[in-house]
């Protein structure tokens, strides 16, 4: 039930006339880089899985449309397409581009091939989890990549699109590099590292906030990450320290002191110095307060000492740009005879057009690095080594080459099974390096020659 | 298990220090009103009180908990306290602002009282329904007002943040004035009038669009929208019309069509010229891509023909702001003797501080009309009838007035029951235009003298 309506119209259009059987190929891509960068972190496989899994319509679903209406009254849905809905199930093929690997635009995340039936009412939730996991493992990589080696933690669910907006932000802030979430549920069901300490609350509830630091350090002295800018920052250090020097004597070290508001570079590089001065060099400095990889930048560019980062609400929305805009589109379908045609979207914008065929992309390495990914119609065979990349130029291609899709399901079935979420971070930790390095100029993608001249062939047409 | 682990951290350490059933009061509520407006619409109340009802910790709750560790490898939780988790559930008292009533910045949303261990638990998942409800009721009343009186269908499903950022989006914006949403599961699940016909999909299924027409139109005659974009829209308005006449000697009428690309100025105006040249001067003419209130605006000032307005990632997302902001602070708490006492945090920004107190909100009337939004603390009893206004000038207050904030929870029991959605959406309809058509500059809100003077009294101290 996870679709839009017009999935289902067009579904009882399919069945009522008999073409909700033939096999059709859609595939899942987006057109432009978010954030304005080159790439985007792949993510979201695992939840288009659990959705493929959980793809069915109940008796209280069908009933449901059952009840629902056209615009002149009459029943918007017939008993017999309703009766095929309950009994369908996913009987196709995936191949996609596992979790933590890099994708170029125009190149299928994902591409599916079955029934255009089951194809079409799959779209929508397909297109949530896909657009959503890959939007925030991006900009999550993109912030990781700005703190270097320091750790960054994700603190977004207050401000989250929804509950499970939460919950699946955390995970792909996760995979995309984060190193912990303050998100419990997200560490109960993905098993996530979990961090946290205490809110100015905490703070205020108290007399002073030296009394309500000394609270804290007795009941979870080995969890001290003081937040001091409840009142004073500086103040607020020096109460931290005097509870740090307590803390020893009972055998704990102080984690750190949290600064949440305020000049950052400035109060860090005091705290700092407030820190080292009475012995406490390894106290870290995390920092929160509307931060994201711009941010992150300019403090360390300005000389903050901050060595901890805590981001909310820009990671877990991607507040920049909250929607990647990848789509679903049509590329192939058989014929009554069972022969595949392929299919492409004109438009005038020529980057608002689809690529026809069953597409797969190869990539090309030299000494281990990425020089090319070609996009290409697996149902014309294996392409000639070139490509015409996005400026136009014909690129001939060499080196070693491996395919970027693999298969996940075969005939309804799953036969991947993804890699835990530590492995996939650390996999996405190193592709992005990789990438983000790349000399971009000397980096070629585009379409096949023969995919090419195919889909000009068709516009023609 | 829906909160950030500082809740928890803080929740371990009220219940050590013995303070934990302390009672307190926290207010949500929000500084800045979203989109550059004056004020927002209050939605989330009820996804609020199913949290509220839903507020416990299983024993695979407890068990995950008692695993986490403290940096030093000690637990981080303590047997006691986990075993408190597990007994507790809600006992405080709610009040807050029904659905589809206006907010203004520092007024509670949703005011809380109860013992400290239970609010600081609520605050991550509170905030997190009501940011984003209110939020996107916003967005939509804002899409709403720029149609006028044009449908407008939500769309945002498959871009939005999120399986249930997408349920929730969904709901919202049909509260906050949008007349249907294409997402069958918020139809199914909160009984929210659902449309839609077809994608580009449909049509380069068929070997042409007139094709591709003809067959919707053969098996749902009474719901027949027109995509006409995905070869060339002026043509495809044509085939539409052939369908539409073929449609007329079955006894039915077409709806009308869709515009999804290109300039949609010059094309509806053409396609308008069509549709009214060949008999068809009912027939909508639907628009999507990319839309908001601002487009709407421009379209509809460039003489646009569009009647009904497909709206999807930019409402869904609130794109151009994609969170509210909003806080849950603190503002008074019980002594050991139990007497209240207020708190207030302290900001070098004073917009960013909050108020002290147990905050209500009096909106003052005149024939009808609001003219002034009083905040003031109700533990001191009922304020004299003025205000300091957000530019610092003392206002006198005459008129009649009612309290905004209404009862919703008495020692943890429901006492509220939230109208039906179509009411609430009746009730923001009528608030947004009364309220949009205010004369700000007259309108006055801030806080009663003496709150204002409590408040500066605790910030001296």
């Amino acid at each position: 039930m996870l679709t839009d309506l017009y999935e289902l119209t067009m579904a009882a259009g399919y069945y009522h006339e008999r073409m909700h059987e033939r096999r059709a190929i859609f595939h899942l891509f987006y057109r432009r880089p978010p954030f304005g960068g080159h790439c985007a972190l792949a993510a979201g496989l695992p939840l288009a899985m659990d959705l493929i899994e959980n793809f069915r319509f109940s008796a209280d679903d069908v009933q449901y449309l059952g009840r629902l209406k056209s615009d002149d009254g009459s029943p918007l849905f017939r008993e017999p397409f309703l009766n095929y809905l309950q009994r369908m199930k996913f009987t196709g093929h995936v191949d996609a581009v596992p979790e933590g690997e890099i994708v170029l635009p125009q190149e299928p995340l994902l591409r599916i091939e079955g029934p255009l039936l089951q194809l079409q009412l799959l779209e929508t939730a397909l297109l949530t989890v896909m657009n959503f996991s890959t939007l925030i493992a991006t900009k999550a990589a993109r912030i990781k990549a700005a703190a270097g080696d320091d750790p960054v933690l994700e603190f977004g669910l207050r401000r989250a699109q929804g509950i499970d907006g939460g919950l699946t932000a955390s995970r792909s802030a996760y995979l995309g590099g984060c190193d912990a979430t303050s998100n419990v549920w997200a560490g109960r069901y993905y098993d996530i590292p979990v961090r946290g300490t205490h809110a100015h609350s905490w703070v205020m509830v108290f007399p002073d906030e030296l009394t309500a630091f000394e609270a804290y350090a007795e009941v979870l002295p080995a969890n001290c990450i003081f937040l001091v800018d409840t009142y004073d920052t500086l103040e607020g250090t020096r109460n931290a320290i005097t509870v740090g020097r307590e803390l020893r004597t009972r055998g704990y070290e102080m984690s750190g002191i949290r600064l949440d508001s305020g000049d950052l570079t400035t109060l860090s590089i005091q705290a700092r110095q407030l820190l080292d001065e009475a012995g406490f060099p390894d106290a870290s400095i995390v920092a929160s307060d509307s931060l994201d990889e711009y941010a992150i930048r300019d403090l360390k560019a300005a000389g903050a000492r901050i060595n901890v980062w805590g981001i909310g609400t820009r990671l877990a929305t991607a507040y920049d740009q909250p929607a990647l805009g990848g789509v679903y589109k049509l590329a192939a379908v058989q014929n009554e005879a069972g022969v595949w045609e392929s299919r492409v979207k004109g438009s005038e914008r020529a980057a608002k057009s689809s690529q026809p065929g069953k597409l797969a992309v190869r990539r090309f390495y030299q000494n281990d690095r990425p020089v090319a990914s070609q996009l290409y119609n697996v149902l014309e065979g294996t392409p000639s080594p070139g490509l015409v990349d996005t400026a136009g130029v014909h690129q001939t291609l060499s080196g070693e080459s491996r395919e970027l899709l693999l298969p996940i399901y075969r005939d309804g079935s799953p036969v991947y099974r993804a890699p835990d979420l530590p492995g996939t971070r650390a996999r996405a930790l190193k592709n992005w390096q990789e990438w983000t390095a790349l000399d971009w100029s000397g980096f070629h993608y585009g379409l096949a020659p023969e995919l090419l001249a195919e889909k000009e062939a068709l516009l023609r047409h």
